[in-house]
């Protein structure tokens, strides 16, 4: 039975996925299927094409709607396979009665990223279901790109500069703070990174979105994949004093929270992070993601369980 | 209010659809975005993109399930732009305890269509949402294609010859016997048309999949698009009896009822219709559809209000 678990984007997600992988048996010249976005050479260059589905609630929050979530997600995951998406889809599915005037919203938002990103929405299609069968909206958006060359998350090298481009979990705390009720003034920071990622072109030996599962997520599966040690420098982990809080009044680790409009990538060691870019750790032989506290090494686990209320 | 009406296919829909269109104002290189699929030219050839999220109840049902579905009516809207997947995605979204068995046997479903087709599940994405908030499962697939040359909707020219690879509105009639419970050996014709479409290469003016709104819902598309009439000669439509006869009991036009195994084509008129295509029509100067009863010709109307309970 598929329980709430298998949907928090942690361990039990990965399983989940892997079961639906082994039943999917046809192979093909596609790579990177459990990456951030999947791969097939093309000519000189490379396709890119990627699908995310969004259920967020609520569907308004400070810093953005599901509409700019949605885009925002699939550009970001063709994004930080080091490409452009060339054109992105959306699949609507709307709960009978819906207001109108709250659809107009949410696909002016999808239009102002694409109007920011320049990527257009080019194919969509709607469905319309029963109150009983589905809550508000769900957007599914789907995405196809073009690079030279694909960043994968596998690509981490002993020595490796990891860097983030921003505090870490402010999607998480804003999404928290707006379903508990809480009075605080948290903003998402649901955002495209397309600008960020072609800053760390010819630099970037792996990169990825912490969206579900956060940092913590995101850095254990690059460290398993490249079979690297990642070690992470508390001190100089970027996080906001609120969502610190937060995190600590809902025993919610902020490493854990996901990120909305942040790349989590190692850059090569001679390499210099590039502006908007901080350096929070490195690549070392071994296995895992650990934390330094100044104190000790605190292993960071890849996040089991229901992480949070579903808010991405 | 989003009613569902608005999502049947019909008349509402793609009122609804040209409201989301006018707010999404970016504009591209990409064409056909109100067609099958999206198209964009690339290099000697044309990128063909399309997305389709499917609800259907019953989840299985005589001749398929919402896997096979799911696959076939996204491979069938790349195949009717006359083109060819390359690589399909899938977003899952899963009630809470959904049965892990049945879920194996949908994937499974998707699988032998990949298998059947050669065309691989390349990237995909699951979430789970409480009881109240799904009714069992949704997905979505997309799928990128390529082709040297579009066909699409609006090609009709008057003289065109109008063709179909079977009978119609099986797929409707075997879920509403389900749904209703008659005792009655209906079967989806759900199937990829990869093959079939790849006959009328070189030879078909506009392709189209009749799916939600049936033939009466992609005929009037394409009539409206190319700038013509088309007439259909009744006696040659191929409908089984049972189809027309759960169509008389419910009241519902065999015309308007979905396929998902099915073309709807203009060939030139110096073609023959190819082995397993017959003739059912032809375009001539005018606008409209009519249907040629032998006694007089009867209009065939873009469907309007709730078509049928969803079962696309």
């Amino acid at each position: 039975m598929i329980t709430l678990n298998e949907g928090s984007g942690g361990k039990e997600t990965h399983e989940l996925i892997e079961k639906i992988r082994s039943v999917l048996k046809v192979t093909s010249d596609w790579k990177n299927s459990d990456d951030d976005s999947a791969t097939l050479k093309f000519g000189d260059k490379h396709l890119v094409f990627t699908t995310d589905t969004f259920t967020v609630d609520p569907v308004f929050f400070p810093g953005g709607d599901i509409g700019k979530l949605a885009m925002c997600g699939t550009i970001n995951d063709i994004a930080v396979m080091g490409a452009k998406p060339l054109g992105i889809s959306f699949g609507l599915v709307l709960e009978e009665g819906f207001s109108e005037n709250d659809l107009e919203k949410i696909v002016s938002s999808m239009d102002k990223v694409s109007e920011k990103t320049g990527i257009p929405v080019v194919t969509g299609d709607t469905k319309v279901m029963e109150k009983e069968k589905v809550d508000k909206i769900i957007i599914n958006t789907s995405a196809v790109g073009i690079t030279d060359n694909p960043i994968t998350d596998s690509g981490l090298k002993p020595g490796d500069k990891i860097v983030v481009n921003g505090s870490i979990g402010d999607h998480g705390a804003a999404l928290l703070a707006k379903r508990f009720g809480y009075v605080a003034d948290f903003v998402s920071d649901c955002n495209p990174v397309l600008e960020d990622s072609q800053k760390l072109k010819g630099i970037a030996t792996a990169m990825k979105d912490p969206t579900r599962g956060g940092i913590a997520g995101a850095l254990n599966e690059m460290a398993e994949k490249s079979g690297v040690k990642i070690i992470l420098d508390e001190s100089k982990i970027p996080v906001k004093s609120g969502v610190k809080a937060i995190s600590e009044l809902l025993g919610i680790s902020y490493y854990e929270m996901p990120c909305e409009g942040r790349i989590i990538a190692g850059i090569k060691e001679s390499a210099k992070p590039p502006e908007g870019f901080v350096e929070i750790g490195r690549a070392e032989k071994g296995a895992g993601v650990f934390i330094d506290t100044g104190l000790s090494e605190r292993k960071l686990n890849m996040p089991f369980g229901r992480l949070l209320p579903r808010i991405c």
